[in-house]
């Protein structure tokens, strides 16, 4: 697949993201409005909508007649939820998200409190209402959105003690990486393949596999763009962890070496594509997209 | 059944929610242990665990081999969020829930902010995940769990705009307690059945129709009591209503019509319960029992 054709296909699907976070969400003038207001100001705030393409690259690689669509907004709306609540004040205090003002900020705390709680609530609403003819498809789903859920809670906290009480090792710092960040993204990955209509517990390990190691190479990005972007391409306020003086791969192991390890966790899941099916393409060309993201 | 046999009823299934909610959560020690003892912190304070009661009622009207008790769980986890989250300082700014500090007092904002966004997502993962061998069931339990509380925080937002443009009326009071309480009252009646090997759609309806007048009973003696309570019976600040100058169905149609309402509510509840089995004195003295609460 040339980066053309990538661009492209992407554009696409991510088009169609947009149209389901679109159908799926209620409308905003739905009683009460504010809350619905609110929940669509923080759903259409735009991002890249990573979580979900993964999902649809990993749902092409296998045959099936379900809609992917729902689960795609699913998983975006518990995405969103987190990021409502980690901008709050209790929390990591932020202004700004993707360059426009936190949820919190336009609306008010009580709000984004409730507009968080509400999408965390819907996005498993969502899997529920939309799979019931295909209970145990919406279960998987249910089960895999609410499990990696936990785990990104997880990952938090430990951020934020670890924050608290300055002792950070790389022990820590894997937990917390593997947990906030990487248990969604796998989950996004092995939700696609949920819906195929046969897939077996050794594709899903994959799956997991997969999106372990490119969740983990998600955030080592992250860590790097912090220290090398600016807050105009990042959309929000960057060199945070340095002035934090927070523990990173960066801090950890130098720009380079981080670079490095992204690179080897990329690579390594770029393999494993292979393993899930031989028509990987997209899911191969996304996670190299992943790997050089600027933003 | 006697007020005698109802008592030793109640308490042995109270004990066996507790054995369960010890069961089902995780352990305090969990890493990272500050969120699981914040989560444990308040889903032990105790309580009436009207709503698990509830569930059970139902779900033994129905022949059923499936364990009602993670059901009974997940429905406390979902209730127990939603008063972290309400006793937060953007919220209510509580300082006391039965009795005790309330979680952001006994932890801090940050920590009761996520336990309640972890209740909510362990909610849903108890479902999925101990339900797995019954998708039909466990997509049902979560659906119900996800639409009610999706109904709950409408409830509560309605709320909050009602006292902030202060033009209560009697149509947006019923939406809030319709939402805020009997949401949630009215899906532990229907999980409840959702157990049972088959049930029927009538028979959901009419186990809605009795969530709803019993989750509305339950709201208008919880607006008395915060006029004859005090603070030590009820475990919190009881006056707050009439200081605040909230409309309830105290303050627009007076205690004595208000009893007369909570009442006539619980009567036809009573009546509806026959519908859905002859085995229903549990069931129907529960309802009487939440009548007469005096806390």
């Amino acid at each position: 697949m040339t980066n053309e054709q990538f661009k492209k296909e992407f554009e696409l699907k991510r088009l169609k993201v947009e149209e389901a976070i679109n159908k799926y969400l209620p409308p905003a003038n739905t009683r009460p409005s504010v809350i619905h207001e609110a929940m669509r100001y923080s759903m259409e705030a735009g991002g890249k909508r990573i979580r979900p393409m993964l999902l649809l690259a990993a749902h092409e690689m296998f045959p099936s007649n379900i809609d992917p669509l729902p689960a795609c907004v699913a998983i975006e709306c518990l995405h969103t939820y987190s990021l409502i609540h980690d901008d709050l004040p209790c929390m990591d205090n932020s202004d700004l998200r993707r360059g426009k003002p936190t949820c919190h900020k336009q609306f008010d705390e009580t709000m984004a409190l409730l507009a968080g709680d509400s999408l965390l609530t819907y996005s498993m609403y969502i899997l529920a209402n939309e799979y019931k003819d295909y209970p145990k498809v919406a279960n998987g789903l249910v089960l895999d959105l609410s499990y990696n859920g936990e785990k990104m809670i997880y990952g938090q906290v430990e951020d934020i003690e670890g924050e608290r009480n300055g002792k950070m090792t790389a022990d820590k710092l894997n937990f917390i990486h593997h947990n906030k960040t990487a248990a969604l993204i796998t989950s996004a990955v092995t939700m696609g393949i949920r819906l195929a209509d046969n897939y077996t517990e050794e594709k899903l390990e994959v799956a997991r596999e997969i999106g372990k190691n490119i969740g983990l190479a998600f955030q080592v990005i992250d860590d790097i763009l912090d220290v090398t972007s600016d807050d105009a391409t990042m959309g929000k306020t960057t060199g945070l962890d340095a002035a934090n003086d927070k523990m990173t791969y960066v801090s950890l192991y130098g720009i380079e070496r981080s670079r490095e390890i992204a690179a080897e966790l990329t690579n390594k899941a770029i393999q494993d594509c292979e393993k899930l099916s031989e028509n990987c393409d997209f899911l191969k060309a996304l996670i190299t997209y992943m790997q050089n993201r600027i933003n």
